[in-house]
């Protein structure tokens, strides 16, 4: 089998740079249709992709066929984003002669900024891969977007490449709108340094995140950089909780974090629970019976057993169910626990270490909770199981509320649901950038910039902002908003 | 006298994050009452402060007295827009348990990143300072605001202090929600280092601003830095306008040039125009009316005094008209000229210089202004003056509208107006963030980020995403914008 085909940097944003302005000139609905062509182009190749997904992800085909509705369900969600139109922010401030000065006319909306460079993850090859989050929610902007192909998954990108390349020609767009570079490291610098490119979506590990973070804030012309790296997704367990349903609280948790064999950013990490034999004997037969699974790769699986191997050198870490790599090359999942006591004084226990492990903190007093939310760095989401009334609640949720992108009650941090008011992003460590989420539908703004136009004749001006508002846009004039509709 | 008194940043920062839970609380309409009460302030005390005013920044007392109004009118425009609502941007996503997976309730709203350090501006000591832009858009955030003095006015900010603070404790406010630290540069890297800082609004040089930058990026915990730096703002004159009316252009230009002796960052640095007799005649006699006008400060004058010998020794460039620093320190302003083929070469001519001069690039061809506006760096305007209906306005709108953060027709830059739809940045180097804004409604969203509420129940949600919708925001439920009257 021959080695996939690539663009080279340089081919590929040329093409990029050139296709910018047709991106930029289509109108939402223009885009709406091209983001569908693309989600139903997936959708159809479904058959044909999973095999290769599954060959070099070692993912199990069921997964994938849900993943590949997931990525088409993406798409068609920033088609209905685009379509509705409110991404563009249009505002429109009339002239008015009588105040001191006179006020001009103002007219306010978003602009794309240009080709996009999309860093795919190995651990979802479609979901945020060549048509991703990151892809959907940039052309849904109206940047192309030059793919930084993953290594783990190589022949894959190169296929979705080829069905997204008919599926785009057929909707009359220019080559440049979506095009793939290869997976080598010099590749994804060379990407991110090239001058046409005007902001990098990232979704990885905090160490390559941060790495290329300062590669495009050190250029000549800095780009934003949007990194959605790792978390140690806290689930805090009050004590009410666990008296009550200790079974099922540990067959949910363990499902969690042993799904997709620990692969996801948003696996809980750390369980803080009341320290109690009928918990850990739940949680022991519930890891006990999650079938092993092979991680992504072998470079994967050689980071988890280092990293599992670290953390149960720590002092004071109890190892409450062994796991391990199996004579096949599966990962049985192992579970560890630790006293409160230690947690708050070993840094080491709060760092992910992706793969399936999460750690038991087992606390005697219930305030404990509090403390360990704020020991606790920027996260992607914080859990709590609690039965309601209990109260460490209060000052519990002040505290993970300012920890948190996205705060959970009774339920699990896997599984990001993809919709309008989803938000995939948290504080420092967690993104390079917590203004801006990665899933959801204001994924979009972060590759938009305002400008405003000040007093134009209207047939200058873009028929986003015209007087007559063309294309329907929910738009704010003179301070009040105005829904499609109105 | 004495020299005015300032909090350390220990001191500051302490009651900053001390205030910060009492800020988040706080219900938009306090805060609507709490920056009211500024602006109240702020205009009753204008006689005692502009006199004070006018003894650190040279500026005459007319000028004074509109930076006042237009300051409380800003922090009133802010009032209004968390009155309003939008800006938390309410989304909710109600469960869908018919989906696979299940959709799980989901509730989006944005929360303060906690106290934000301002850095304020020589060139507006009203309203790019104490109780500016920054300042007015961090507090309608739900952020206490620490000051950082700027040297050129530190009795002003002491003054100003005095009387926030009188207007913040007669409204209930904690006093750490708005705090000042002295005017010392280290002072300033102290605070952009502390920890309990969670955002830099800053407006000043770019030499200053990408400094502070590194130091927002390099903390263990980076943090969001909003630079409002400075920008060359070039006026594109079309031959046909310049054939007309002549007069009328040059003197409006050398109005906005000279406005405030040219120490607006909106300033019109390049006037790119027909090489004509007829034009210089009339730019000469508008600049020859100018009254010259004292600068800001020594400092200042001198950087002005280099920075204009450098312009003036650069071949090619010819003075159109001699201007200076006269006898009583007052600076006449200059008038320079150069030939589009010159300025294509020579990069120096592009960068600012803070004060009154301006540079006329003067073309053969019409379609040289195409060419100057593709080799401008990114900046916060961009001006065509022009009578409609030029063959070369399409394709120099193109160009513009990607350079450009506001785009003028047939007006000037100068003069921001404080509204809904304004936009005061642009692409780099003219601001380190092209994606917010220092002016208009939106800048409260720098100092917001996104938490997402999954499955809690209504009670233990925050008031502003409950189901009842409390505070009747705007907001999207299941992909619908609402507004309040819906």
């Amino acid at each position: 089998m021959s080695a996939p085909r690539f663009l080279t940097v340089e081919t590929a944003c040329a093409a990029a740079a050139e296709a910018a302005p047709w991106m930029a000139a289509s109108t939402p609905a223009d885009r709406a249709v091209l983001l569908e062509a693309l989600a139903d182009a997936i959708d159809a190749a479904s058959a044909d992709l999973v095999p290769i997904a599954g060959q070099e992800s070692r993912l199990p085909e069921a997964r994938l066929i849900g993943e590949v509705a997931r990525t088409s369900g993406q798409l068609r969600l920033f088609a209905e984003v685009v379509r509705e139109g409110s991404f563009l922010e249009v505002t429109v401030d009339h002239p008015r002669a009588d105040l001191t000065p006179p006020r001009p006319d103002l007219r306010r909306c978003l602009a794309p900024l240009g080709p996009v460079a999309v860093f795919t993850a190995s651990n979802f090859p479609f979901a945020f891969s060549t048509l991703g989050n990151d892809t959907a929610s940039a052309l849904a902007a109206g940047c192309p977007v030059v793919v930084k192909t993953h290594p783990g998954h190589p022949r894959l990108t190169e296929a979705v490449m080829a069905v997204a390349d008919k599926a785009l020609s057929a909707v009359g767009a220019p080559a440049g709108v979506l095009t793939a570079v290869g997976p080598a490291l010099e590749v994804g610098v060379e990407l991110i340094e090239d001058r046409r490119i005007g902001a990098v979506g990232f979704t990885g590990s905090a160490r390559g995140g941060f790495a290329l973070q300062q590669i495009a804030q050190n250029r000549a012309v800095p780009i934003p950089f949007y990194g959605e790296l790792g978390s140690i997704n806290p689930v805090f367990v009050t004590a009410a909780a666990a008296a009550e349903r200790a079974g099922s609280i540990a067959a949910e948790y363990v499902a969690s974090f042993t799904l997709g064999s620990g692969q996801f950013c948003t696996k809980p990490g750390l369980f803080v629970a009341p320290r109690s034999e009928g918990l850990r004997t739940a949680l022991r037969s519930a890891v006990a019976a999650v079938t092993p699974a092979e991680m992504l790769n072998d470079t994967i699986r050689g980071a988890f057993v280092a990293g599992l191997g670290r953390l149960q050198e720590i002092d004071g870490v109890e190892v409450v169910h062994p796991g391990g790599v199996l004579d096949d090359a599966a990962v049985a999942p192992t579970l560890l626990a630790v006293p409160v006591s230690r947690l708050l004084e070993a840094e080491q226990l709060l760092e992910e270490c992706f793969g399936p492990v999460s750690l038991v903190v087992e606390y005697e007093d219930e305030a404990a909770l509090v403390d360990v939310a704020r020991t606790v760095p920027g996260v992607l989401t914080a859990t709590v199981i609690a039965q309601g009334g209990e109260p460490v609640l209060a000052p519990l949720i002040e505290v993970i509320r300012q920890r948190a992108g996205r705060v959970i009650w009774n339920g699990w941090p896997t599984g990001v649901a993809v919709t309008w008011a989803q938000h995939h992003g948290g504080p420092f460590p967690s993104t390079t950038n917590a203004l801006h989420t990665s899933v959801g539908a204001s994924a979009v703004r972060r590759f938009l910039r305002p400008v405003v136009w000040q007093g134009w004749p209207d047939e200058l001006l873009p028929a986003a902002v015209q007087e007559s508002n063309p294309w329907a846009l929910p738009r704010r004039v003179d301070g009040v908003l105005e829904t499609a509709s109105t």
